[in-house]
């Protein structure tokens, strides 16, 4: 994020506990033009040590409580960011918060579907709605479009592109994790159209296939390598990316 | 349903009580060459007047209690088409039943969300799977691919389309409806898939805009001349459609 950056004075990331999010803080965190607030919001933060180190090390990161899948939660978490950022709003928005369980056919079963759409679509759906009112007053601020002035950014996944869905990358069977990321990706297009008009820049980014607890031990990419290119990535958002579907490495990916 | 309809023996439908569904069950029941077990599958089958009236008319019409969005309605369900189908198998699903309700990011909620995934997207894969030894059973008995043989034809709307969510079509607000019916066709994609080795085609399909209760009076097609497109549509799918995303025109949807 180094020259949107100089910018960018706050980034709240979903997900913060662990894999892609602990990574995206860490790396923020570190940079000399480190946006000067990043909120990590994580379900449970008493219990993710690795987050709390960070927390510790670094001044400029506020770790947040926030279940994604809770109103309550997420209007509790609104609460405590609003007189964090003030007047200047919030910049950045990451809904990087996901479940996913591998999930073929004869396994899958409704209640699988139900909470995977829950917490991977309709979540950042709910979450972007409650922020809304920060995004905007960091929206009125700026110019141009992107994670300098107000950003959206849903980590989705290229296992949520129908048209991929097809040849080698057919063998990951999971129903509810690629319905979910369809969706999101259907959510990032109708936010991207609603919120054009106020300047607010949306789009759905593809970390690429990471050794996570979530990806495996097989994964193509270090969770290192990922991030560093999705920095690089946030960094050089612009209008011509709104409402696109981007992979770590830049490429827009078919839906 | 012509050519095909030769060989396709038996159809089961779901949201047959009223709108598209009740119209294919008129139009197939009225056709020379009819299929001789057109199942029409509804909620509320006491309360769909019209649905009745069609069954007394036509003999190879059986209704049948269907709530797609409970496992243990559709269980019975099977048990009830099993022996009228018997060891042919059941030659087409068509999974029609589904909701709607504009919704704007204002209006939108989580529970709007879940019911409207749940019934567009879950329930056509419950369905479907819950159904797969009857249509693995026409699947034995027949060769090539299509409603002649074994078929899950699932009803889409352009609405599911990510990459048509832009100009003109962004005019229709509704977040849950777009989510439900972009996850309906990664499903849709993920069953063909799945399903291709034992013979088993699966296509998702938009039916136009069309004057019903959901649709409004606006529409672009009466239901009519929806159905019978979409009709033709079905006579003639084939491999080369198998996994696809058509209009009822037969022309190929972007994802």
């Amino acid at each position: 994020m180094s020259g949107a950056l100089r910018e960018c004075r706050s980034v709240l990331l979903t997900g913060a506990s662990r894999g892609i999010g602990l990574q995206i803080v860490k790396d923020l965190a570190k940079k000399t033009e480190m946006p000067a607030l990043i909120i990590a919001a994580a379900r449970n933060p008493e219990a993710a040590e690795d987050l709390q180190r960070v927390a510790k090390e670094y001044s400029g990161v506020h770790v947040v409580t926030l279940d994604v899948t809770s109103q309550i939660s997420i209007d509790a978490a609104v609460e405590e960011v609003s007189p964090l950022v003030g007047a200047e709003g919030l910049n950045c928005l990451i809904n990087n918060a996901a479940v996913h369980k591998a999930t073929d056919l004869e396994m899958v079963t409704a209640e699988e579907m139900l909470k995977t759409f829950e917490c991977n679509a309709v979540s950042p759906l709910m979450v972007t709605k409650a922020f809304l009112p920060l995004l905007r007053a960091a929206a009125m601020r700026g110019s141009g479009m992107g994670v300098h002035r107000a950003a959206v950014i849903n980590v989705s996944s290229s296992l949520g592109s129908v048209e991929l869905n097809c040849g080698a990358l057919t063998e990951f069977k999971c129903y509810p994790y690629r319905a979910s990321k369809a969706a999101l990706n259907m959510v990032t297009r109708c936010l991207a159209e609603d919120l054009e008009s106020e300047g607010i820049f949306c789009v759905a980014v593809h970390p690429g296939w990471v050794r996570t607890d979530m990806g495996g031990p097989q994964a193509d990419l270090s969770v290192e390598e990922s991030v560093s290119s999705i920095l690089s990535l946030l960094a050089g958002l612009s209008e011509k990316d709104h409402g696109g579907y981007l992979d770590y490495a830049g490429k827009t990916l078919p839906w």
